[in-house]
């Protein structure tokens, strides 16, 4: 028997076995050309992927290591003596193969794969197979297996009648991709403000320079947990918190740690991904914000409306009422890219104050109204008027403030990066396009998310006129590396596209 | 600067780097959404998976690890100091993404893809993606690229005229999947005793119970560099040694070490993967066999059909002279599976012995014939023949003890395992199927080919009949534990069909 010991290193959403060159008990060419095992110890067991360890200073001859996801999810003290096996092919491999060759798959194959993968039984390997697989060919009715099948994988949170009125849980989704885009947190309070449950979780930030979770994080506590969270929106029916803390949807967390480094992002993965979670948290009604633009997820109105389709096709068959809402995703929206200047930007529009970037208030105004639809003591249509009135008479702001007290002090004060750059126009000319990638990647070069105070400053949007050595955006950053690394990228390519201004003389 | 640690884990095809997350020079966060990182010292740079450690005692919070595989890649002695950065994505990505939305890809495409995963900068993931996504849809155009890129990618061997026959350096290959069919070490001595050059490179066994050098490596040693394999084929013509030493293609190695965990072999994948290594071999003329049959990895005719069309396509592109020979698939070859028992078969055959199975050595005859058929020099259709009589006449045993001689001893003396039980017939019957999966189960769980003397001994083929409590075979192991699996998985299904004979007075 070899002895378990916990090896310290993450190996994030995979199991991963260590076992030396030198074992004498299990001969190492033996398992080599397997990459799945078994290690088991008095009725716990658990697959893992098998890693052969050289040297002799990181793990005995006679230990079994297990990586820190692995030892966590095993669940058994160090020194437990525990036996290696073969592991048996996943009980869905079948299916996995059926889908790899194009086959359409059922709802209990889509269960059994998606059990696996949320009982971490797929390598990282045949998860990519699963995503490309689905990508390469996935009916309507697939799509739906399948988002049935994440919700059976995960909890269900239920929000009971101390919450949820008329048994109304709110919610919104944004599919994301385009910077600034921080409605939810207008959207929150106004629809709170107005009486409707809505329990937001967000995520943090994993590729672009902030999730609603960080910019959230500069004006409160967002590591709620759902005891907390639960009597937060009883008292004020809102809450905007980090959803790191649920377990809403395990399989799903598996598939996006694949799916972000691969950068794949499949309509049918997507649709599953966000209504398996919104119901497993609760929601009866949801808005999608699907934003269209040329750098943004989704490029055309066709593509939009096929997306829109299939979200109401596995919306109406889970009983989850929903509106999808195209809107503008030309650009970044608000001004500030980076929390602590997207927070400037959302306090400015509850604040009603005159600088506050209309886009971003009209946006969240037509979403909450969009929502405050949903309830049906509203007369039909009246939503947005009722967004626009609960947001002026500063009902929401009132809102902000509870919900920012209730949820509890940021953890570290934030503020605006104390290195700063402006990036000019190299001629006079009417911006007629920004890149919602390139401006991404330069905020979050310059220390976003990471440093709250990191980000872009926007001063100049589409339409407007800039001439020759007028600032577009200013670049801030709190280190001297990222701030180089930013300005950098900046200068090769800001991100901005000016038409051409004819000369005085010349023909238009 | 961090300093480079060699950490000695074995993480096969893939660079991985290890960092603190106690790092106090680079931010452990910043760089955890991301997968790839570039890691440069003077002028050397690697990409490279990144993984976190939480354990100080693994990796100091000033250090950069690297994986064994990573560390000699970058090839820098420890201590240096080296930087790390977010890495670019691989320059193929766009490719990569093409394919995996459907669309044919041309031959500067493929290039890149296959020049990135040759040069370990695709991860793991990626790979799995181009795999699964060309396993959807390939044209034969495609395969083509593939291949030449393969080729490309790799070491090329050139013969020269001290062995090759007036330019012809001929070949043989199996696609594999049934147990026994050890044709080429019989092959090989025939073609050399005619004179035909046939340097013979062949893999260990991965998952199968044995590989060619597996047996090879019981009459000699096989682990033979390039410079003495070419003065053995110099002086003998021949040589059977194990591939592994030679670099031939790169890429095709990263590419098999995901195909194999997730047992995906799609056609198009083992055209290009076995043409480009022959190719690269300096191989002019071969022949391929393709054995059909229900648990081989062709089950129809019609399949065979399309395998010869796309090997033929793409041969003739390359300008490598090929003929497919189907051949039955339908139970394993010859009596011994396991190295030992397989090299029992083989040199019984060479030594005319009446014991010889039959079936081995016709069909390593008419293989032979084939390839004989190459030689200009030869009568149109009188290949086999000419096989028949070297074999018969002792020449190709001649040659073979003048191969293994050259080759030098066997690094360790292989005799069959010491404990051994019969597999009994449960009731009367002709032996009508034998599962090939099945019985390579059972013979790798007996220990083979790690124990070059465990394996299975058939005692009955299809066609033969069956007394109740007559033995279908002999399973061998050294090893209690090895013994008692194999017994156990025997004994839940044996992997043969018996025929139910209706007993007398039953009507037929």
């Amino acid at each position: 028997m070899l002895k378990l010991k916990r090896v310290g290193v993450d190996t994030r959403q995979e199991n991963v076995a260590f076992l030396s060159r030198h074992c004498t008990i299990y001969r190492a060419a033996e398992f080599a050309g397997l990459e799945k095992v078994e290690v088991a110890a008095n009725g716990h067991r658990i697959i893992a992927d098998l890693v052969m360890v050289d040297d002799p200073a990181l793990l005995g001859a006679d230990a079994l290591g297990l990586s820190t996801t692995a030892f966590n999810h095993f669940g058994m003290p160090e020194d437990t003596a525990v036996r290696l096996k073969y592991a048996t092919p996943a009980r869905s491999r079948d299916a996995l193969h059926a889908k790899i060759q194009g086959s359409e798959l059922g709802s209990d194959q889509f269960a059994a794969i998606i059990d696996d993968i949320a009982h971490h039984r797929y390598s990282r390997v045949e998860v990519a197979a699963f995503i490309v697989a689905c990508g390469g060919f996935m009916t309507t009715a697939e799509t739906l297996h399948l988002t049935r099948a994440m919700v059976a994988a995960g909890d269900r949170l239920s929000w009971g009648n101390g919450v949820a009125a008329g048994g109304l849980v709110v919610d919104k989704h944004c599919i994301g991709g385009i910077p600034g885009n921080r409605t939810s947190m207008i959207v929150v309070p106004i629809v709170a403000a107005h009486g409707l449950p809505i329990p937001k979780t967000s995520s943090r930030a994993i590729t672009s320079p902030a999730g609603t979770a960080d910019t959230m994080e500069v004006l409160a506590n967002v590591e709620v947990g759902l005891e907390q969270m639960r009597e937060i929106v009883r008292e004020v029916k809102g809450c905007l918190v980090w959803g790191g803390h649920v377990r809403l949807s395990p399989a799903d967390d598996v598939l996006i740690s694949v799916e972000r480094p691969l950068n794949i992002d499949t309509r049918e993965q997507m649709v599953a991904s966000i209504l398996s979670k919104k119901l497993a948290a609760g929601s009866t009604h949801l808005v999608i914000d699907v934003p269209i633009g040329p750098s943004a997820k989704v490029r055309t109105q066709n593509d939009a409306l096929r997306l829109r389709k299939l979200f109401e096709y596995v919306g109406d068959a889970i009983g989850l009422n929903l509106r999808v809402t195209m809107t503008d995703g030309s650009q970044p929206v608000g001004n500030g890219i980076g929390p602590v200047l997207e927070a400037r930007d959302v306090m400015a529009v509850l604040e009603n104050r005159p600088e506050a970037p209309v886009d971003l208030r009209e946006r969240a105004l037509a979403l909450a109204g969009r929502i405050l639809e949903f309830d049906p003591a509203l007369r039909g249509g009246a939503g947005m008027a009722r967004a626009r009135e609960l947001l002026a008479s500063g009902a929401a702001l009132t809102t902000m403030h509870k919900i920012t007290a209730l949820q509890g002090k940021p953890p570290r004060e934030a503020r605006l990066g104390h290195l700063s750059r402006e990036i000019v126009a190299e001629h006079d000319g009417t911006v007629v396009a920004i890149d919602c990638y390139r401006i991404a990647r330069i905020a979050r070069l310059a220390g976003a998310p990471f440093d709250a105070g990191a980000g872009i400053d926007l001063l100049k949007k589409a339409g407007s006129f800039a001439q020759a050595g007028e600032p577009l955006y200013r670049i801030y950053s709190d280190t001297e590396t990222d701030f180089r690394f930013a300005c950098g990228m900046a200068a090769e390519n800001s991100g901005f596209t000016l038409g051409v201004t004819p000369k005085a003389g010349e023909a238009a």
